[in-house]
């Protein structure tokens, strides 16, 4: 059965949850008591209402007790936050899914009832300093301290070059897992395959032998 | 040359750029206003000051000016992030980047110089929601539309199997890029290795596979 997720709060990040839970495919119930941003989700979400996360009642009558996962997407107003959960730990939620503030915020959610405490302002740093540092690193996943998969875009240096004459295993010991271009994408590409201008090569590495073949290889822009 | 990096504004966003940064072991100047956050700064970062981002003379002294990168993180006072970026511009510094809250603020500070402009909460929503949807991912890469890269734990079903056990390649048609064990990677693992519970599976393949290949083989929890 498809899974049932619910969003009480539809600023910045709640709203983005909403859109991206939407975008693949999922059944998403929208709450906020600001009717201008239920209506902003009326027609992205499977059903927007308004009513206040503290409204015991209201939830219940929403059924929110048979949801999967319920997100509490509060964030300033930390009272309505915490509030907001006891309601729903009362309820009997299977999975309280709430966004902190800071570190004291999350205690007290904790000690209530929230069963994953998320901090996104803290944690999305991470990603846009490695995207500042490294301008040609598109994407990136951590493999370890060390080991990373990245995405670069190939400029003119690297237009109608093979894997072969870049010689990436052998000089970089970095390997490329897939070529993508446009929306197509080469899974274990073979070395005499042609690099165009604007192909995305997804390579897997060790930080420094990414960060030497990028020097090298990759355009400064 | 080391690039020298400056974050303006020091809250969570901003916070977490530094500790990022300084992470990757750049050399980062720390500016706020308030003298709490500069000492929360101190010992993380090359340099911590107390200033004001609209103060000029300040930025100028602090030699601003020869900063590859300089990041505006001063989220809710608009103005002051608007003014912050002026002056910046006014001073010439080289690349400007700019927190915005939303699309009115990001106009606006386009205009005013900005060379990039980035909007964390809303940017956090998609891999949030990701991770929501499928609590066994642990990250992904989104390679296109409907093609990714995820990071599965193998639980009690795969301990002891080897990946031609699996049949990965044939039946779900997913590529098995790596495997770490604590902080070892192996890079493309042979299919007669065997797996061992805890193990994280780097795999890539169509969104709709990985799906099916996690529901059959990945532990629910
Ligand atoms: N008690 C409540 N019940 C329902 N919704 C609420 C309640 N209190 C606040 N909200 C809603 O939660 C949303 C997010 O609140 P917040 O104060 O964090 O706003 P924001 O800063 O714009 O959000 P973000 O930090 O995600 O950008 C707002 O749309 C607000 O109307
Ligand atoms: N004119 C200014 N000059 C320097 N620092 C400033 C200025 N105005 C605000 N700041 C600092 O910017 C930081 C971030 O401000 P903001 O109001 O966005 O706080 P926040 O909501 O805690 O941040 P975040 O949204 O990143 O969690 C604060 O530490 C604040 O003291
Ligand atoms: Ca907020
Ligand atoms: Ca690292
Ligand atoms: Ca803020
Ligand atoms: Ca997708």
């Amino acid at each position: 059965m498809k899974k049932q997720f619910a969003v009480i709060g539809l600023g910045r990040f709640g709203g983005s949850i909403c859109n991206a839970l939407a975008d693949e495919g999922m059944d998403v119930l929208a709450i906020d008591s600001n009717e201008y941003r239920v209506n902003e989700f009326a027609q992205v979400v499977t059903q927007a209402v308004i009513a206040d996360g503290m409204d015991e009642k209201a939830l219940r009558g929403l059924g929110i007790r048979n949801f999967d996962n319920v997100i509490v997407a509060i964030g300033d107003n930390i009272q309505a936050s915490i509030m907001t959960t006891i309601v729903l730990d009362e309820i009997g939620v299977k999975h309280i899914t709430v966004k902190a503030q800071n570190d004291y915020h999350e205690k007290v959610l904790r000690r209530i009832g929230a069963h994953e405490v998320i901090h996104p302002e803290r944690d999305i740093g991470v990603r846009v300093a490695h995207s500042i540092v490294s301008k040609s690193v598109l994407d990136y996943l951590e493999l370890s301290e060390d080991y990373s998969i990245v995405e670069l875009e190939a400029g003119q240096l690297l237009d109608g070059k093979s894997l072969l004459d870049l010689d990436i295993r052998e000089t970089y010991e970095c390997n490329v897992l897939a070529i993508k271009r446009g929306e197509d994408v080469h899974v274990s590409p073979r070395p005499e395959v042609d690099i165009s201008e604007g192909d995305i090569l997804i390579i897997v590495g060790a930080d420094g032998d990414i960060a030497r073949l990028e020097a090298r290889w990759i355009d400064d822009n």
